[in-house]
């Protein structure tokens, strides 16, 4: 798997040393992802390397670099580690508790006069709870990004890191929760039991296909809107990045002939929302017979994957497994979207090389950029469910925010998640209240 | 009910005139909790007025003030649902995503070699994940403070504020959960299922005796600590409480007579500690049979409330009735508290005219001193169950640090629940690692 490996390595003072060291790197087939000085001697500088690489792979790199005799490697940090360190939320109040008069407004005595006002009117509960603004991020850990079947209490890293995002993007308060268990009857009761804590549910991580049954009988159930985002956070990113490559490659999106490879949670997810925006030529493969079945009830026709990559003008991967598309499989022009995380189908730079007109992976084309907005969005409009219109509009403000070059906008920007939130808002035609 | 009722009262300039309008207030039988100026003009100054007051009671109020001329009642400024707007507590990030370097540590790709680290080895969820630091603190909304059964989302505000609390006091993260039932097992079985989420339990306002049964077998099936504050960190606050005032009225606690109204999940909770502790003659009441059969069960003695009253040197009440003790049932040199919320069974200061040695009430015996350091010791030291050795050794902790006059420590001073915390670890005989 390939990591963001930190080292610390020092230099000994000389023109042309640090260029040296990151040739070796480069030589090696690595990416610099980031290089800064973190300690600065008279003789010697100790810069912080960070190199996108294969894990395990370090020991020949380190001794090259030693064999330069004026640098060597003398640690490595682990900087992801450390960023976990404690896990990456925590509860906050919003009101500092620091004397009695407080103390007895948010706790007892004063407390119990909002409870008597909630039980007579539930609808105070959206204003004087935090509840319509607090999304449950619930994992059964079957499918961890592309790690598959890994538990819940393993999964919790990832479920951490949507509620951080969810919290730095859109001020939304997401809670992470862990569900023993993999059968889907007791994963749907048990939100079903705990949903009044929440405005809305996002299901992360669910293996197909008992993400699809869940999903449906969750939002069966709930009054509160239940998103999966592997199916539809991936599909809406996935379809706004459409629209720009699509243009970019002159290519009428509508009419154009898409080719999936992998008709998993994402895959249907995609294809469903591609339906709803209106492409009809759409071909797709899976070695699972259930999930080729699903994609053609999604109007889509079943080939063998080199008929795939050989007919469509663009390919949508969401498989999971690492290289299995073949550079010579590639056909001049295409577009090609290998969006398996944390290892793609294809590099984009091996699919742009062997003829592609676009190529992207999930690192460009990640859910990060969608989820926020689309939760802030169905939130902030008091929506019930999530509907084709406010995914295809997410999309859409995501294609128009994007620059000229790039195929999704920048997901750290707060104004984008702002932006998708309002497209969301305005593509509600039923909002509950 | 009594409230803290916030007045805005306009007072044209002249001396003396301020003190007649509290004068006023006075002679009406309300406390006054807070005074300060938030507008001065050249002639008038607009006081916020905080008033301990019958709801609804203010009209008299408004028009004896009016009737002074020089005073009118200009506002009621809602403080206490101010401070309630948009929920009480939030998510918080851990660490600022504000650059792709961070992103793509705490999320995708990064996050998956943690997430495959801690599939390795569980334990690596304790350091790399915010688990071991948060608390659910579960409802189903069936015995809200003293107002009964007012649903789960209507008890919101007080489990918000018991994480904000949590947070506020000893950094613990922790999240409300509200459950949609009133069937046991149904409650018993979300709990498990969505248990890996978190650290620790905090059942909160679950009615007796449902409330019983549901810890028990928690406590069977769960590898975290569980605990039902109502009955545990009551019981807590009340053992400290007495100690302290045992010591001052010269009785000898362990062979001190004690007698309990309600025998509810507070009453059997504090019956049960004060059974392990070490007081054998205790006697009680309650209207319930069952209720008595449990109190039984812990060594206890049942009474009539006249007999309960007339033997017991000291009176603890938790019957959730105001007004139940009339001051002609006291006792001279009786301990009497009177810890139902937010309205006691008898007003301290009736209690003590009516010749209690001492008297108090639920808002300075409150939980609020136990249950942060309690929960914050458990996970410090890794420790599976509340034992009783760690409850009386909270208990013992808040008595050794209160002040000569009080009788527990002011609950909004962190280092009083870190010392409680010191003291739950340091009883904790078979940590879990």
């Amino acid at each position: 798997m390939r990591i963001p490996e930190v080292l610390h390595v020092e230099i000994q003072r000389g023109p042309g040393r640090l260029a040296q060291v990151l040739n070796i790197a480069g030589q090696k087939g690595y990416y610099i992802e980031g290089l800064q000085a973190v300690s600065r001697m008279q003789n010697k500088t100790i810069w912080e390397l960070t190199l996108d690489m294969e894990e395990d792979d370090s020991r020949e790199l380190f001794d090259e670099i030693a064999d330069l005799h004026f640098a060597r490697v003398i640690g490595r940090s682990d900087r992801v580690f450390d960023r976990h360190e404690g896990g990456k939320i925590r509860t906050e109040p919003n009101i500092a508790i620091n004397n009695m008069e407080v103390l007895r407004d948010v706790y007892t005595p004063g407390v119990a006069r909002v409870c008597r006002a909630i039980a007579a009117d539930g609808s105070l509960a959206a204003q004087y709870t935090g509840i319509n603004n607090t999304v449950a991020v619930v994992t059964n850990g079957t499918a961890i990004l592309g790690l598959g079947n890994i538990g819940p209490v393993a999964g919790m890293p990832v479920m951490e890191g949507k509620a951080a995002l969810f919290a730095s993007l859109t001020a939304l308060s997401a809670v992470p929760i862990l569900i023993d268990s993999e059968d889907p009857e007791k994963i749907i009761e048990t939100v079903c039991a705990i949903a009044p804590s929440f405005g809305a549910v996002q299901l992360e991580d669910i293996k197909a296909p008992e993400c699809f049954y869940i999903e449906d009988e969750l939002k069966k159930r709930l009054k509160i809107p239940v998103l999966h985002d592997d199916q539809h956070g991936t599909a809406v990113v996935t379809l706004g990045a459409l629209i720009n490559a699509a243009e970019s490659a002159k290519i009428t999106l509508k009419e154009a002939r898409v080719g999936q490879i992998g008709l998993g949670a994402a895959g249907i997810g995609i294809s469903e929302l591609l339906a709803t925006y209106g492409i009809k030529d759409r071909c797709g493969t899976d070695l699972n017979p259930d999930a080729c079945k699903m994609f053609e009830e999604t109007g889509g026709t079943i080939r063998s994957l080199e008929e795939v990559m050989a007919c469509a003008n663009i390919i949508i991967a969401t498989t999971g497994v690492k290289g299995l598309i073949k550079p010579e499989m590639v056909r001049e022009g295409q577009i090609i979207l290998a969006l398996s995380n944390p290892e793609a189908e294809i590099a984009p730079d091996a699919a742009l090389k062997a003829g592609a007109a676009f190529a992207a992976d999930g690192r460009s084309i990640n859910n990060v950029a969608a989820f926020p907005g689309l939760f802030r969005g169905i939130l902030d409009c008091r929506g019930r469910d999530f509907t084709g219109e406010m995914l295809i509009a997410a999309a859409e403000s995501l294609a128009k925010q994007a620059g000229r070059s790039a195929l999704v906008p920048d997901p750290l920007d707060k104004k984008v998640h702002a932006a998708v939130a309002r497209a969301v808002a305005d593509a509600c035609k039923h909002p509950e209240s």
